[in-house]
């Protein structure tokens, strides 16, 4: 019964807390709360993320999602209800009115939990402090490929009509070599070029994934990746991660219990913990695998960014695999070099790019042409780019590392073994309650349920450490302030509290 | 009855079209054809193209669809059966062997249409000569504006994050201009970047239709296109043209029965048959849609590529719009500029843009920057670059024509307004039979029939004029050989040809 009782509690929380999501910075601009929630709730109906018909949770739900009082909720629906926006029946709760919503998709993924981070990245930053992304600015290298081209290649591009849906073969074959020459032979008939790494994510998802397939996943993992595989109307099943990657045994439980179509690990290195999976581990999850018969699709987007001096990422897993295996690497320039040239790819035998292949030309019919031509200049170069790059990364982790233990004493974290972010637990409390206090101080972070397909780690928060120094300072100072309100009035009291921005 | 059988023979038609298409180039190399042609259908059965337990066309059927002799069919199969590819019992036909496929999608679109013209770009073209796309080289402008960039943007840029799921602010800024400097006032928040017109139409789609939506379309249409409506579930209704545009006439009668999603026009020029839609007929398309409530999406992205000297393009349809309707505008620089930028749009009320943007941010989380960078410097330069090039596209055009009167003279046309195909009319012969002639003759077309949903227009080809004068004539003079051929000896003795690839 306790169990019971429990596991409702745990869903109307849930509920409460995805709504939060989809309202992101909805306490932004003046006004009264009450009436800037009404606004959020609003737009959200009238854009069709909340559909005709569907409830609304109940006032204390999203009261406590929200970190608001009652009453600022209460006039919220009142508003609304005055708006014409929802209806309340007795013994049915408010729900929106029916025949608001278009007939049409608000483009957001159903059940999806990086709304949020999509929208940053489509609104931009804002007043906020957004640690939603863990993006920083281009390396100048980029300048000097980008000479080149101009230089030398654009005249020979121009002459053809540009449509490559493979990618252009001078990229191919560079990551082709790249991977050779780091212990994972490859062809270029064995790369795809992609828009990033995640657009090599979706065009995979759509070949292995029909709907109600299963996929397996880490927990915790990253939003946006997962929002890929729900967008194809997979079900997620997590596995924990130990100190050296995802556990072998609930792994090996997951592979034999749900026939998952996919495994999709992140070795190299894993978002958001920052951790590279070991060597043996890297062999334990390819014969796991290789057993079940289930594809691995491994993403590396982080790879060429480790923390420690002369850290080299070990060769990625597809390096590992036994001849029955089927590995799928993907891997970018976007973390290593710049995101704005968004060029990823995919690695698979070559059966299965042709498949990608298919999906890339109905998708797009292939990525812009001179951002692959300057890839194709700047891959052979990784190496030397990370290096550099890792001197900067090296100095911002330690001000992040330091700034916390000084203002965030009871926070606590794994070192990281590379990427550009820190995964935080915040004692006692919850990421989502704190979220929204935050975000009243300015910063918006992204929570740690997001991160799971059932809520896990819903006391964790993602750090990046991107930002520059002054940037860095501001934000844990403004974490700080929202941590020190939340511990002396905890969350019933936060609206006393007022936004900043 | 006779309609009955009629009808069952058309069906039977298709189908053996329909495969012919998914084989593609299945005559090229060495070796009998009958052994060529279970190469080819072994392969498509290992892909999953054709599915375990699909029954193949009957012999006769699939041999008048590729053009060959019975016999080789017959010897087809026979080989297929003795790999253990597929099976044949009493009563029930010729069919793939169960569990071959894996499970997972080859790619395809299910009964799309546009299998070979995605698999040309994605293999290159080979040995043929091939008329699926109608692609040419870049403009010299691209150098001169990537010049700029990497002289004065390049640094601001890589201060960024580089992720635009809206698109570049400049690049929107520029597109609202030339749109507001046409006759259509835009503001940049109506604007959203693509990676081509191509990818605009998906995401478009994305948002509009749900699985078994209906959308009215051109017949002909451009089949790349159609199956982007198809890849999301949706059945299409086709409208015929008249001299001006879409017929009004059925158009109303399709609107008012068939309650679609989406209506999908290219006013802009028509592919394949360049037809500029009239003004008149432009105000009486949104009229129609306003009045049955249909939401348009109308497809320039032929505009600015007028053929007369001195044509002007009419504005878009949205600029005819009474305030009621919703028009969808998706435009490129892809066939006015070039291709390898791939950079497209979406012009649309704000808060269809914003439902898009989600959509964008989901498939690859914005377009790659540079290119972006290099359209924005090129869109303002749209008028003079396509007064430039159509000098070209009219010598290519008046050529194609002299050539096809002196060497095919029962071929008719009518003179497209714009764009680079010309629409031809096959005196009673089916162009799908022809197109496998052709093959043979090492040119690849693609058929009318693949251009409605319903296989009309099967007597009709698209001829492109993007090649230099040389392929051009040797294009003709190899069609003319085909034809010729197909006159004097009829489909039943083709086999008597021998490939000359």
């Amino acid at each position: 019964m306790t169990v019971e009782v429990d596991r409702f509690r745990r869903e109307c929380y849930r509920r409460g807390a995805e709504l939060a999501g989809l309202l992101g910075d909805w306490t932004a601009g003046p006004g009264p709360l009450y009436r800037k929630l009404a606004d959020a709730l609003a737009r959200a109906a009238e854009e069709g993320a909340l559909r005709a018909g569907e409830r609304l949770p109940a006032e204390r739900e999203l009261a406590t999602a929200l970190a608001v009082s009652r009453a600022t909720v209460v006039g919220a629906y009142d508003e609304l209800r005055a708006r014409d926006v929802v209806e309340r029946r007795q013994g049915s709760g408010t729900r929106v009115r029916r025949g608001r919503r278009p007939p049409r998709s608000d483009g957001r993924v159903r059940g999806g939990q990086a709304g949020r981070i999509f929208q940053r990245l489509i609104d931009g930053p804002g007043p906020l402090i957004s640690l939603a992304c863990a993006a920083e600015g281009g390396a100048g290298e980029v300048a000097d490929a980008l000479d080149e081209v101009a230089a030398h290649d654009i005249g020979a591009l121009l002459g053809t009509h540009g449509y490559y849906p493979r990618g252009l073969p001078a990229l191919r074959e560079a990551i082709a070599e790249y991977h050779s020459a780091r212990g994972l032979p490859t062809h270029p008939d064995e790369v795809l070029v992609t828009t990033g790494a995640h657009q090599a994510l979706v065009l995979v998802a759509e070949v292995y994934l029909r709907r109600s397939a299963t996929v397996v996943v880490e927990s915790p993992s990253w939003p946006a990746c997962l929002d890929v595989f729900r967008a194809q109307g997979a079900e997620l099943v997590p596995v924990p991660l130990d100190g050296e990657g995802i556990d072998p045994r609930p792994l090996a439980a997951a592979l034999a219990e749900h026939e998952p179509a996919l495994l999709y690990v992140m070795p190299t290195y894993h978002n958001p913990t920052g951790l590279m999976t070991s060597e043996a581990r890297r062999r334990r999850v390819v014969e796991l695998a290789a057993k079940w018969d289930v594809p691995v699709l491994e993403d590396n987007a982080y790879a060429g960014r480790a923390l420690a001096p002369d850290a080299v990422d070990l060769p990625p897993l597809a390096a590992y695999a036994p001849p029955e295996a089927e590995v799928v690497t993907v891997e970018s320039l976007g973390k290593a070099v710049w995101g704005g040239l968004r060029v990823g790819w995919v690695r698979a035998p070559v059966e299965l790019i042709e498949r990608c292949a298919r999906r890339k030309a109905l998708a797009d019919l292939g990525t812009p042409v001179i951002d692959q031509a300057v890839a194709a200049r700047l891959v052979p170069r990784m190496g030397e780019i990370s290096r550099r790059r890792a001197v900067d990364q090296r100095e911002r982790f330690a001000l992040l590392e330091r700034l916390l233990r000084e203002r965030l004493p009871e926070w606590t974290w794994r070192r990281p073994d590379g990427g550009s972010s820190l995964w935080v637990a915040l004692p006692g409390e919850s990421a989502d309650v704190f979220a929204q206090l935050a975000l009243r101080h300015g910063v918006e972070v992204i929570p740690g349920s997001a991160m799971d397909p059932t809520g896990a780690h819903d006391n964790h928060l993602r750090i990046p450490f991107t930002h520059p120094p002054e940037v860095l300072a501001e934000v844990v100072d403004r974490l700080a302030r929202a941590w020190t309100e939340l511990r002396r009035h905890g969350p019933r009291d936060v609206p006393r509290l007022h936004p900043i921005v």
